[in-house]
């Protein structure tokens, strides 16, 4: 088996990508078992690969960093009994920078770094917009890089900077480095926390019940706090930075220039876990609107609303709750989706999505169906789900997509195609319709998406709420080193 | 990793557990291709293990017989092109008789004989009641068993047959046999399906368009003929046997004293894939019917329907389209469920259960939650789910059963605990409700489950129309094995 | 890496293989360590492959068998741990006969049977001479073979015998059987050692102190008591069994009619290992002696005695101490000697030899050489070895051969090429000299080769103190199976 | 199997053992090919792990590093296909410095930098005695070691170099680096090999003929160019860097101030193999001139003269044409070596050293034997390998050891246990004698040893021909780091 098998996921590669989640936990008596938890909470945020880093008073810093899921790399007696200690953090990811296709497993995080003052490491979920700059000048003076990854910048910042603790050294690093992170970092004794000034992506702060007292948790996401059975405590906030230790709790501080904040808005549509709470907000719940909101945008007549599997669900079921058109799973995903299969040579229409989904047949026969997918990207799988809907016998197609359309690429840690492969940079609602070949496909509005997650008056159009340059264009962070590599920058109007 | 790493699912301890599904196909370029695929829609039947054996006019019979997954097993170049050739037949398993706990790959079919005439292979679902007997007796005589498998008794009887062609052979060997048996054999040009005569076990008929002209496909479920784009004949008749080659297409047999069927009635419930169609039924639809009539049979007062993932969520989707109550996903189901994790030190509450579900604690806090499971085994886990789900604050629980109380163990190939195990066969309902610490908790009634499988008029008490000895103890086969063993039947009243 | 990888020495192809080691104890706490141990040092006689099988009270027979290395396969815990209790038998394994190239898992022994009285397991060295004729009839009675060995046919032979205890079926079966076999079988209480009339393969009797009493020991050679420290006892005589418990002790059984022995002098030029003791004389010994009869039957003048390592040594030494001619170590052996490597585009000459043999140029340059081998069967190698002399300056190069010429196939348990493959079958002793290009060719005489293993009068013409078959073409068993598929005996003379 | 098994060598524990191999080459069409092939024949000086960094044109710098051996890892296709391109490096290594016992796969060489100019890969053969030193300094201005190896500084003093090309920022690297060192490195189109002022470790200079023109060859010994039918050109010189390109062909550097080399006289002893060729010397001819020098210094009236096999074999050669006494394998060693085995609960007495060695009972019994070995270390496998020839009923044990007493540790890249751990440092020969329990106890006098290579006035005192530390105490370079950690130096006399 390759190192690469993990990616064969022909159906999932017309999704984008969450690139990574992060986790960390201090005050424990095994953290690395908690970290291994909490990472298999986050795993659908990264699939690739995952790594955990902790620190024994006696054993000093251990870290274990392989490809393949959380459940089957850290489960095994002998490979936890290699990461004693109570303080840890963990990574998984899916790469978005670095090498891709043949990543290397040096490119898995955490990445640590020896300094004069001790040991540190850094995970990191986010993307550098000028870590190429960034690193052509520290190779210059002389560093050595192990990795292609952007954030490895950020440990080779700390190394050279000139003071004397690692938390200060943390801020000078990422006082320097552009883009978009959520970054926990853990020392022989403190774990640090920190979100850019945009807060475009997450990271929360928890509270675990351990038998030597209160134990702190750092996590992308509360269902990772879940697992656990941590309490939510709060989210870290933008341009924030906690540093966390046994003895002395949580200090917070502001090392960044104060920003509006713009968090990433397609993690409510798509990147994070339903369980999970955002903003104080139900990602369950803010979907169900979503639906609702499509419902009354995009009303159709029909027999079933139907979701595509299953990140299309929850805005199915409110589509169907506001409609009143009954809910059904026309569309039967299998459990066991995996690697791909070698096709017989009478080859199978569409075989690579029947690997992961199933028509229900019979439920769907002669009836006329509203699908609700979360988002289009390339509408390759789009097409082919509209083609075995028809094989079965359906009446007619309706699709119905919980967000815009996605016409501009993401540089802040998401895996999506270059824009010219994205169907809505280069075709019309309506010239979509036509190539995907259904009756009718209604995206969601920016302004009704705003609505669902609870901005009652929708986009602000001068300073929008949340990073949405995925849909608008609007890069609220210059992408420096795309920029540099030949992108354009949607022109002004 | 250990060969039985893949029964480490501690949530799914507590359902019954099919025990495996079967498929095979003739007169196509490379069997073993189709066979993987059908075998992949099939896994949920038999997750321990997996085997193909094909026949290629050149290179003879071949067969991979391995522990864990389709997907991981059959999908490599290397073995699959150790499997050539135009007929083949597969296998997936959960151990139900043969060793258990600890499995050996000798165990894994399909089984293979050589004969005066040729070679044959049979892979087989369901249970061999007289079993114990047949072996005994065969050991007396010479014969050399390979394996602790009911299943090779069939083989055995085969090669001491004195009839000259195989399906005559089988013929004889399935006139031994007691039980609940759906077979499919090959022998180098022919394939051959077989349901026992009260056709306990579902085996359907497909037809695959070829380049060389049309092939045929045996399955247990008309899901696998979807996934390889194969059109649905018919299924085997109870009591059939089909006998299938490349010349002659299908001629059908009938071995057997005609006798009633008595088709298993928890395939609709549970075993059978919600895509699949069974006696002409849609399985999801059977399901949806099912919490229809539980919303009619047990009404009560809340504010949300939420599934048990995955399996109670079609008859929850009914109760909700009956009840007026709004459907949502009160709890989330990790994708990526697998091994056993260590557990911290510090002890987390219900962590097996958390490994594979949260709670969506945003959603249920503060309401009345009606729980819709597809059935009570042993009955921990669903004290683990009340737990959690007033954990995040629910103000009552509500437990609707998609089935009716599980009393008795099942012979005819389903993995069930013993009978003093089971909770149904110790307390009364309103035992059951005071154990599990709910608000309420429902069973549909037999009478109501025949009628949503399409028996309006309910369970025929004289001559009922399936096998329901798992609920009524009313076993259609005497368990003569069990009954040596110390099995007790059911008092007539 | 496929499972067939041990097979890839290019070098060694040009030997005859030893087929099987055999090993099995009873009296002591733990059987599977002592026959791991055991087997290891038997590793010489069978690199694809090997297998243990172990009686517990408690756990019944438990089985391990792979391919590969003993120290590879039955060195870690998990494994030896699955092999509890006080008696065990154990098997390494070269496929002679049995499927050859894709050798299956199923065809490594010991094999097992559960007969009436219980089960048994066996281990066979040598080769069944009418195996394919005992198969037929068994298949036709209805036996169902699970492997393509040979060796199988003694166990289904067992199983039809109509004897009341296990070691009185064992006789039945075994005088059905015609060939070469040396046996070791274990009942659950039971050890069992068994040589073919003619005694053609060996096997020794020791006893190992055991903390509970005396444990006693079968082995095919010595070396395997040696590095268990036992005490040698005995041999096993020719036609005899022996029946071995820990309550009774060792009994002697005739079962078959006396016969003057026939032991393979094969096992004295190269099977065995140097540090065993045959019938009574040190196997170095004995190879020593032919180096100093082929000293003073082909003398030749020369500054160096080379042997080609490993197996040519005690014989060089022997032709050093009988000539007076220094001996060195020409030609130097790669410790870390495996798998094929890949040849870079630019061919090496020879490389395949290199990999393993590397020539000590400094000290063969300008010298006259005489190399020792023990054998020469294709030739292959011999002509590169002579080339890498040459190439390294020697001026004169001599082969001196342990052996007779080897003109004719082995069908009693050894891997020997087809006839026509054989150098000697196809051309005279002055053809081969030319055919290999080196200065002079000298084998021992078939005589001199007695001589040296003790029969100071050398051959006994009309009836042969040994089985030399494979220099004589004198078959002392008729090999029924090779001659119905077409193979000529020697005509008389 | 943990990362560690290569380790399990009990015997092998009572060795120096040789740190590591380099071998490089350039100009050839798959340079990965023949590196494989060369650290193959290099495999005795590191058994533990090995790595391959090559350039292509297309697909710039790979790099594959493994635990386990060069024929396990670098002999399949998948793995080679990684490594295109006509120039590469590679290394194999027997941890020294940098981490114990649980070696990380990142302390596995070659290393890599990316450079402002370019990559450049780095394999080094010695010990770095400045290297905590210069690790703390670096550190302190910024770098990030990967691995804790003592060789990583040397591509960080690179990366910090103001130099413009890498050939000299090797040099000012290699100036500030102390101990011994033959360094093999390469960038995208050079091939750099050095050795330290001293000389101490080998590296020796081959041209190989492709197809494209000549190609060239770095390479520890001589043994690695004959695998590949390289031909030998000439030792690099002490204090001398080559740099060799495919256009410029080989240019040579004084990078060093001249001093009088040292070269390791215990690489003549054991750490090379006998086919190599060092300073002009045949390793074997060496080897057999020191067992005559031995039998002169110290006869003895005996029997047999026998090695400890294999590494006491060209001096028991050597000994015996001295003496007249015959040379005889009384020790018969186990070609399957390799983990250790479980040992059964009866203990068998010298286990550890029968799995490796067997005495040849029949040879040695009632024999006065003379035991020639190589060195002694700690003394515990001589005490065993006597136990068991006396056990074997020999009359008298006579040992010969082809090196003086080993009483210093070597910090010049040889693994050697602490001072009070090495037998000669806390006796005297005679309570050496004593402490074996032999008949008598004789080691090669220095002088003895330096006529053996050649330095027919045997040692300079004044000013040593070689590298003795080992012997002598007399450290030709301060071991800096070893005295800060608390070494003492001997006293001066």
């Amino acid at each position: 088996m390759s190192d690469n098998d993990w990616l064969a996921h022909p159906f999932d590669d017309d999704k984008l990508k969450e690139e990574c989640g992060i986790f960390g936990v201090v005050g424990v008596s095994s953290a690395a078992n908690f970290t291994a938890l909490g990472l298999h909470a986050l795993q659908h945020r990264g699939q690739e690969a995952g790594g955990i880093v902790v620190h024994d008073p006696e054993q000093g810093f251990n870290s274990v960093r392989r490809f393949g899921y959380v459940r089957d790399n850290f489960t095994q007696q002998d490979v936890m009994d290699m990461l004693p200690g109570p303080i840890g953090i963990g990574h998984v990811r899916y790469s978005t920078s670095g090498s891709k296709g043949a990543t290397a497993i040096r490119d898995v995080q955490p990445f640590f770094g020896e300094f004069a003052m001790g040991g540190a490491a850094i995970a990191h979920n986010g993307n550098i917009t000028n870590a190429d700059a960034l690193r052509r000048e520290l190779i210059e003076r002389g560093s050595i890089f192990q990795s292609s990854s952007d954030s490895e910048c950020i440990i080779h910042l700390m190394a050279r900077s000139l003071q004397r603790n690692i938390p200060e050294r943390m801020k000078d690093a990422l006082r320097r480095v552009e883009g978009a992170f959520s970054v926990v970092a853990m020392t022989r004794s403190k774990l640090i926390g920190v979100r850019d000034p945009l807060g475009v992506r997450p990271l929360v702060l928890g509270r675990v019940t351990a038998e030597s007292g209160d134990g702190w948790v750092l996590s992308s996401e509360t269902c990772a706090l879940d697992i656990i059975g941590a309490e939510f405590i709060r989210e870290i906030e933008p341009g924030e930075m906690v540093v966390i230790s046994e003895k002395e709790g949580v200090t917070s501080h502001r090392p960044f220039e104060a920003r509006k904040s713009r968090f990433c808005i397609f993690e409510h549509v798509y990147f994070s876990r339903p369980d999970s709470i955002l903003g104080g907000r139900s990602v369950y719940s803010t979907r169900e609107n979503i639906g609702r909101e499509l419902a009354k945008e995009a009303p159709v007549d029909a027999d079933l609303v139907c979701p595509v599997p299953d990140s299309g669900t929850p805005a199915a079921i409110g589509f169907s709750l506001e409609s009143g058109i009954p809910y059904a799973m026309g569309i039967i995903r299998n459990q066991y989706m995996g690697r791909t299969f070698i096709e017989p040579s009478e080859s199978i229409r569409n075989m690579g999505v029947r690997l992961k989904l199933n028509v229900n047949r019979a439920l769907v026969r002669g009836k006329r169906i509203i699908l609700v997918d979360d988002s289009v990207v390339r509408g390759t799988t789009s097409r082919k789900i509209k083609e075995m809907i028809l094989d079965a016998g359906a009446a007619e197609v309706h699709f119905r997509i919980a967000s815009p359309p996605t016409a501009w690429p993401c540089f802040y840690g998401v895996d999506t195609p270059q824009r010219e492969k994205l169907l809505a940079a280069t075709m019309s609602e309506d010239e979509m319709r036509e190539h995907l070949g259904v009756d009718s496909l209604r995206f969601i509005s920016l302004d009704g998406l705003y609505r669902a997650v609870g901005e009652a008056g929708g986009r602000d159009g001068k300073s929008p709420q949340y990073c949405d340059a995925c849909f608008s264009g609007e890069y609220p962070v210059e992408p420096a080193d795309q920029i540099q590599k030949g992108f354009q920058l949607k022109a002004a109007e």
